[in-house]
């Protein structure tokens, strides 16, 4: 058989970006039960030790929830990704280290909630972890818009939106670490607001 | 190369959605694993310090099969499902959720099985959860059951069968959880007589 | 859009179950690695308490491989089957269940050897483990070997081969826990023979 | 249906193969998360506590770029690869056991970086793993070079120059894990700078 021209070599496609980042995705979101306990059952029985865990739970269904809607959005993005070059799979590694940290600020948030001033810098920390994914989704939102990625049936217009919608969260997110030397609830607050923006569905 | 028209956009697939499923289920069923200890072994050596771990032993095999079990039916409702939406996206994700948190109440269930009245409390949890399980089942079912997602080869006799199979657990966890409180046992048969109706296959 | 026929169901294809398991694979060969520490570095320094730690070291590298060659002959069947019914989706399921527990008695034989009487009843456990395994994935095997479900062009010759093979092992493993109350080394060693012969690839 | 020629026995594919150490590599890196916590806090509040585990938080930034470089370049291999043979999925899951170690050198670093004496063990330990990965990349990389396994557009030069790049690390570990003894901090250096080799895209 003849060696091929080197033109015929195919892009390559997303398919195994998109099957290793769905694992990462998978595995850090399936972490999160590990830190469900239940303390120490000393006084009132289970019930009241359930009770006193409540942060834990919380934390639990925010990152949770987070962690999701973040995949869904990137689910969205390579829908209309046709292939992928090596810088974008090199962001996309980045991206899914900020996605793989989540675990670790929110149980130091769920630790330090009304702990004194010791939950200014667990939200603080915490905020900052978002601000870093965002701006690792970003990267990635940004790079794959270049025309040589994006599949031909993708309209321009919706491209050039969502591209535009992914910076919205980063100027809040920085809003949210000073906030957090204030008030750690109201930072809070503001990462949970930008999390559901996120989860609406894009005006088309 | 010509915009093309926003008609010519193709429906979203499943299978990034059964693929990040399947990881989820697969992380979730696999990490019950990290529970199986030997406790102490003080007297009478190893073989009688695994005898008393034995409600960890079968807690273990009773988590895996139900979730299993969910894995089997959440696959024959995805073989009907042509493509998805956001909504749908968006359900699943919640079912993912208490999927992933079943480890969770298991682990209680075997820690305070024989320990007094927190044995009540840690059966009602145990309902409970298999409780919200079933919710977010039957809505992703529900949802999905929708005309404009379902294969157009699927008959429509079946579907209806499907949807309304889904509805039958749910009542029955309810009464579940209210019997936690007069015996944790029967609570438990309960439980395990609804998993063994879902893994029979539906009569067709 | 007319009801269509229930004739033009599709059969089942494997992709899914497949996917499943190769996720449950990754996950139990992957956790083995938590079980890896350094215990206590008391005298000598790090070098010798890493030394110290052979039988740990040891039972990862026979654990991972043992999964990993199940997982190449899982692999292997499932070169043939062109769907999956649901006995044979639940069958599979206990082979993943066995598949997920090995993490469990390797950590139990590495704790125990060299542990006096309890060496024997670890190893017999950890032989006992795999003889499960064995039933339950030459169950898988048989099932799946029936004429519905497997693919046209694979040769009836070789499909009767590779489900008499499966069997070799089940008298050999039921052997070796006998001998374990014997000796903990010589059933090990038969154990790792086994892992060997189904680790060599079968002869056409 | 008559029974087909063996002939029509199609080429095992690379699909499963692919799934499965995307599974693997995704556990693995996700799992390093686990090895974040925040120490002690006692003097000085969470701050510096956090500030105080700086080498647990640059181990796990490293480790996370170190996997995801060897999925990259696991990825672009099997770009060319067009089917597997037992002995290449057999030299794979070699390669994989090797990966899915990686997090207790890590750890070990982490833990024993300016620890005296110590420090130099984790840091010829940590080579060291990178010298094995690299020896089982390269058996991996160069058993699949076989004309046979290789996809008929690939050119020829070009899968000469990949095969021989994954060689260039072999010495320059070899050289890290004696220069350890030395200096620990050299000798990390010097594994860093392979990484960054090899984060870069090959020379076309």
């Amino acid at each position: 058989m003849a060696a091929p021209e080197p033109t015929e070599r195919p892009d390559t496609p997303t398919d195994r970006t998109e099957s290793f980042s769905d694992g990462v995705f998978a595995v850090a979101i399936t972490l999160l039960v590990l830190d469900l306990g239940v303390g120490t059952v000393s006084r009132g029985g289970l019930a009241s030790a359930l009770g006193r865990e409540w942060p834990h739970y919380a934390a639990f269904v925010v990152s949770f929830l987070t962690i999701g809607i973040i995949w869904i959005n990137h689910h969205a993005m390579f829908v209309r990704i046709a292939h992928v070059d090596r810088t974008l799979v090199f962001l996309n590694l980045l991206l899914l280290m900020t996605v793989t940290a989540i675990p670790f600020p929110t149980r130091l948030l769920a630790g330090y909630l009304h702990e004194g001033p010791d939950e200014r810098v667990a939200a603080a920390v915490y905020a900052g972890s978002f601000l870093v994914l965002s701006i690792a989704f970003s990267a990635v939102n940004t790079w794959s818009a270049r025309r040589a990625l994006v599949s031909e049936w993708f309209p321009a217009e919706q491209l050039r939106r969502q591209v535009r919608r992914g910076y919205i969260g980063l100027p809040v997110y920085a809003a949210a670490i000073g906030l957090a030397f204030a008030s750690a609830v109201v930072s809070l607050v503001l990462c949970a607001l930008i999390a559901v923006y996120y989860a609406l569905p894009q005006r088309v």
